[in-house]
Parts: structure tokens; sequence; C-alpha cells
């Protein structure tokens, strides 16, 4: 008998049918006389209705206001749950993000959980109830309901698993597990068995949209283990666990790529202390996130310095840099929207030289340009031009000696 | 400046337009330098759309995790009219039944409300902030959510006037207030200017849909007074308060029908005690609601019983009374469906005798043939043929001197 958490995302409880579907999941684990605790997302497509309507109201919707509003998605959901367990003849019962004592800080709309008291589902787990919990959502201090951004309920389920020392985290989502590398890119990617929580999190930072970054963090944090897997199937996925001495003899674990960069550089600028914050300050304040920072070195007093932003930021980063290059000084701004970051992760890197120059050599022999390179101990990106992406992701998958045997 | 509570049903909420228009009463009522609390019900429909949702599930949905879901209708409601309402520049903070400390019973479905802190009311209030508040939901000792049955928010709203002791509780709906006589039938009904608690509980119980009846009895019991109006114009509507001298003046203050009843009555049943509660006792195991009991003296050891029920219990009654009367050697047992009842009220009637014969009188002289009569101290109810129902509440309306002066 053990103590199963298991998360449904929002295509796994989409409608009636899927969520009697996850019911029977969920009876079935408990059949095997296991203690389940269940997380729920919002239907599919439901908090994107709510975003839609209050939008209707206003262009910037007040963001306490539209957690009070966001939260009933996932009201739904567990109330829809439990009544479907209860009319299969189970104990059920559902409870609602405050009532499972999940504590957060008071930032509306992207609040962290700093603690979850969790004596109310384990009241009801000693009374051989299923729990069903709305994930995504908690209460601060004062009592006032928040959310925890999108994704936020992975995040509500390993803190969840966390707080109740669960033997395992199980997130049922739409796709198999983690991937060496996008299997509609790469024909021969293969299901990862395991990975690593910091190759999971280069992966989520990466725009991976496996698993919420945020939940990956925790899970480090408190020593979770995750299991991803489909709801729509009953093959193992991938764990994502603690790094261990196997890892390591694996250099690179997958190939990622990310089209929805671009790149803007401002050329001839004046090369003085205080002139990347300069350039980069406006931008943060603008709420646009920059990716990779690059400064060349060059001769004489000017030099040039490049950055990227998410396409949907571009016009507004570009805009910002040209008035913040005549204010400066600087020579010409040059954006540039066709690019993909390419990146190979692998905890075995921190042991084993020679992956950047491997990765250099494999692009070079393809003859892909690399526009910039940036690094972690477990990671290395190289910016090319876009229409080389799929031909990259391939050949550094082959080259990483990722491809499945057939 | 007064302390204002206002209550808007479903239709007055029922878009985003209607809750715009909504936001502008209240925001004119808070500009007038008045401190406004505000009871929200869900918008139209959105009940009984979570009810089917359900119900395609299971027949029998778990009342708990019904109450849960239902509750979702309202938050969305006061969460929508807080983000109105602070695009328009107004302080308002959206709050649901149990962070307004709604306490109830654990009556899933049907709650009554035990008491209510307000503390987190008069704290916003005394921030000057417009406090909206989740109608028709609170929560029992254990942190359970519960809801309070159909036209709940109506209760909400009285409970909060009563529980901040506030000047007046306004509740809009979408008549223009109370009236003599349903003005579809009698188009010489009048709008009241004021009606006493007792009259008003008569008609709730009579069915008039203006008022639950709940609300009314706590408004009754706390005296709150209450001002029916519409949400759709500036009229001033009804007030609901204590009976005053002035009122007893008016013997008859409305002519009411209710064409929902049917009749069931078994004949030659043994005239022994305890007949009664052997017939009805299975009725209302059943969940069935008697309205009138008549008992008929008969010469002899035989006797006859009539009662009635809303018309969507008849044929289960009809069923269940035919079982009974084999059990107990009666003899036929007799429906009929086509009745309607007729009530005349007004606590007048503690002062002046005459009446019940006006009523009789002014029946007969249109050939009405009464079936049933029923009385309480405030009102005269008579079972016809619903065929005479329109030409019955026309007469008496005009007998009892009614009919609006032209």
């Amino acid at each position: 008998m053990a103590l199963i958490v298991q998360k449904y995302g929002g295509t796994s409880v989409g409608d009636l049918d899927k969520i009697r579907n996850v019911a029977g999941r969920i009876a079935k684990t408990y059949d095997q006389g296991n203690n389940v605790v269940v997380i729920l997302s919002a239907m599919g497509g439901v908090t994107d209705k709510l975003i839609d309507t209050a939008e209707k109201i206003t262009e910037f919707p007040d963001k306490r206001e539209m957690d009070v509003l966001l939260a009933t998605g996932e009201q739904t959901t567990v109330a829809l749950m439990a009544i479907t367990l209860k009319s299969m003849g189970y104990k059920a019962h559902s409870i609602l993000g405050h009532q499972a004592e999940v504590l957060t800080d008071n930032q509306a709309g992207k609040a962290r959980i700093l603690s979850i008291g969790a004596t109310r589902i384990r009241k009801l787990l000693a009374h051989k109830q299923i729990v069903i919990v709305a994930g995504f959502q908690g209460a601060d201090s004062k009592g006032h309901i928040t959310t925890l951004g999108r994704g936020g309920s992975d995040t509500s389920a390993v803190a969840v698993a966390s707080a109740i020392e669960a033997d395992q985290c199980e997130i049922y989502t739409d796709v198999d597990g983690v991937y060496t590398a996008d299997p509609n890119i790469c024909s021969r990617a293969r299901k990862l068995d395991k990975i690593s929580y910091d190759e999971m999190l280069e992966m989520a930072s990466l725009g991976a949209k496996v698993l919420q970054i945020r939940s990956v963090e925790f899970a480090m944090k408190y020593n979770v283990p995750i299991h991803v897997r489909s709801s729509f199937n009953e093959e193992e996925g991938t764990m994502v666990v603690n790094e261990d001495a196997n890892m390591e003899k694996v250099i690179v674990s997958s190939v990622t790529h990310n089209k929805n960069e671009a790149r803007i550089t401002l050329l001839k600028i004046p090369d003085e202390p205080g002139i990347a914050s300069k350039i980069l300050s406006p931008i943060s304040e603008a709420g646009i996130i920059v990716d990779i920072i690059i400064q060349n070195t060059r001769s004489g007093n000017m030099t040039d310095l490049t950055f990227t932003v998410s396409k949907t930021d571009f016009k507004a980063a570009m805009q910002i840099s040209k008035q913040t290059a005549s204010q400066i000084n600087a020579g010409e701004v040059v954006g540039d929207e066709n690019i993909a970051k390419i990146s190979v992760i692998g905890v075995g890197m921190r042991s084993h030289s020679g992956v950047a120059a491997k990765m250099f050599a494999t692009l070079a022999a393809e003859n892909i340009n690399i526009l910039l390179i940036s690094t972690s101990e477990i990671r290395i990106s190289c910016i090319i031009e876009e229409k080389y992406t799929e031909l990259a992701v391939r050949s550094l998958h082959t080259a990483f000696d990722l491809d499945e045997k057939k």
C-alpha cells in the first residue's frame, strides 16, 4: 500500500467523458489498496474563456479579482470529479486550495507556495477517502484567494506530495513522457525512462511544456520523485528524480529547440562601464524577459551588444532599443526574427569535456552557422538560422547517440 | 450617509452589459456618500446549467459536491462585478460566503444560516471599499461549502444586513415590487408601497416568487426593513416592514393564486384514531409536501380524507395513496389536477370579521364552486376549479377594494 498523488491536466479532464475515464484510473489505483490524493486543473479551455470574459470588461482586469474568477475553473472540475467517483460508489471528497491549507504569498496571478498544512488531507485519507484537491489555487495569509500562474497545478501536486510525504507524484498529461527531442521533428526521438531534476529544469526553462518550472524546483528542493505519464494509455512515462551515478554515464540526455526567440543587436556602442545596464534596464522595466546576452570585444572604444527576447516581445524591444541607441549615440540597431535556439542538455557534461566541441563540429558539418552561444553547467545552447532547426536537432540527436535503436 | 445593502438577482446580472448597468447603480449609491455592501446571485441560467452538467454524470449527484459546484456561480459574478467597479475607478473587493463568515448548518443544498460574523465586511467598509459578497453560499462549522437553496441570495442579503446593522436592505429584481395581485391576470392590480412581514410570508409560502420565504422569516426575526424594487428602472418599490397601525385599516392587502396544486381524496376510510397519519406518513416519507388537509365528518364509521400536493408530486402521491387505500380497506382514490388555490391575505383580518363570508359570497356570485377551504390568522384560501382562476382573482380584487383608482 502506497500513498500516491496524481495530477491530471486540463486536456485529461476536458469533458465529462474524459472525467469519467480519469475517475476510472483513480478508482483502479485506489482498488489496488493505495491512498490516493488527486490534483486537478480546470477543464481544457475554461481558464482562457474566463480570461476572455474579464478582458471584455476591461483591458487590464484587477489581478486579485482575476484570481477569484479563475479559481472557479478548478473548483468546477474537483466537484464534477467527486460527483463522478461517488456515483461509482467510491468515497471521495473535493477540497479547494484554502481548505487544503495551501498558503501562498500575495502576488496575485503568480503566487508562490509558502507552505501546505494538509491536516485536512491527512484526516480525509485516514477515513479512506479519495481526496480531490483543486490545483492552481491557494490563499494568502489574509485569506485572499490566489492562483499560481500557468501550469500551477503541477506545483500544487508536487507541494501536496511533499507535505503529505507521498511515495510518488504522478503528473498525467497528453504526452507519454519526456523525450530526447521533439518527436514531431525527430522521428528517432526516444522517451526517457529517467531524467534528473537539473536536466528537467533546463528543459522547462527552454520552453518544454511538460512541467511548470516551479514544480520542478519544488520537487528538487523537497526531493519528490515525479512520474510524468499519459492519461490516455497505460505506458510507463518518465521519472524525474535526483541525479544518480548511472545518469552521469549518459553525457547528453536531450536535444531541445525553441523557435520563439528573436535577436536584437546594437552596433557600435561606447565601451564603458554600465553600458549594458543602460540598454537592458528599459527592456526589463517594460516587463520583457531577456534570454541570452552577449557583448563582443572590439578594437578601440566601441563594442556591440546582442540579446534575445521572445518573438512576442520583439517589436516592443526593438522600439525601446532604438530610443536607447539614440540616447547613448550608438550605431545601428539590427533585429532578426528568423532564428532558433538549439540546446543539448545533460548532467554528464559536468564530468565530461568536449561536448561543446562536438556540438559545434556537428553543426559545422551540416554547414549551419552559429550566431550566438550560451552555456550553463549542464547545457549548451546555440542560436542558429531558423530554417536549419530540424536539421540541427536531428544531426545532434544522432551525434550524441540518442537515436532509438531500431 | 447610510449603510446600505443591495442584492441583485440572476436576471439583473445576466450578462456583462447588465453587470455594467448594476455597477452604475452601485457606484451612484456610493457616490451619494453611502457605505455599500452588495450581494449577488449567479448570472441568470448559470445555476441550472451547472445542475444539468452534474445530472449528465448521475441522476442523483452527491449533495455536498453539488454545493461546491454551484458555489462557482456566485463566485464568478462577484469577481466580474469587482473587476467592473475597479475598472470604473472605484474601490471594490469581492468576498465569498466563507470569507464573509456566513456560518450555516450542514444541510447541503438547503443549509440554514446560523450566524454571520461579518468582521471582514466591517473592516473593508472602514477602508471605504464597496464590498461585493457572493450570495447563496456559506460554510458549515467544519469549513465545508454549503448553499442555501433556490432564492438563497435573498436570505444572504437580509442576514448580512442584520449582521452589520444596515439602514436598509434593497432587493433588486425583475419586477417593480409586490403587487395586490398578479398583473398578468388582473389589469387593475396595484403595486403596494408597504407590506408587513406576516403578509409577505403568507405570499411567499403561496408561491409568490418575489422573495425567498426564509429571507422574510429572517427579516422579521431581526427586524430588517426590505425594499423590493426593480434593477431596470428608478421607481420606488415595496417596503416589507413591521406591521403598523396604518396597515390594519386595510383588511385585505392582496389576492394570490396558485395553479400548481392537485387534489387527492380517499373515499370511505375507517373513521378511527391514527387513520390520517397512516395515509399521510408514507406521502411525507417520499419527500412530498402536503398543503391543505381536510377530513370530512360523515355518518357511520366511515369518513373521507382530502389533501393537496404540488402538481409535480401528483402521480407519485396517487400511487402511494392507492397502496395505502388497499392496506386500510378504504374505498376509491380520486385525483384532480385541474384545481387552483385562490387566497386573500391581510393583517387587517385579525381585527375584522366577515372577510371569509365576503370571499365566499363573491365567488358564489360568479357561480364558482368552492372545493376546499383553509385558513390562517391573516389568510383565507379556497380551492376552486382551475378554469375559474382569473375570474376569481379579478372578482375578489374588486370586492376587497384593491382595484387601482383610475
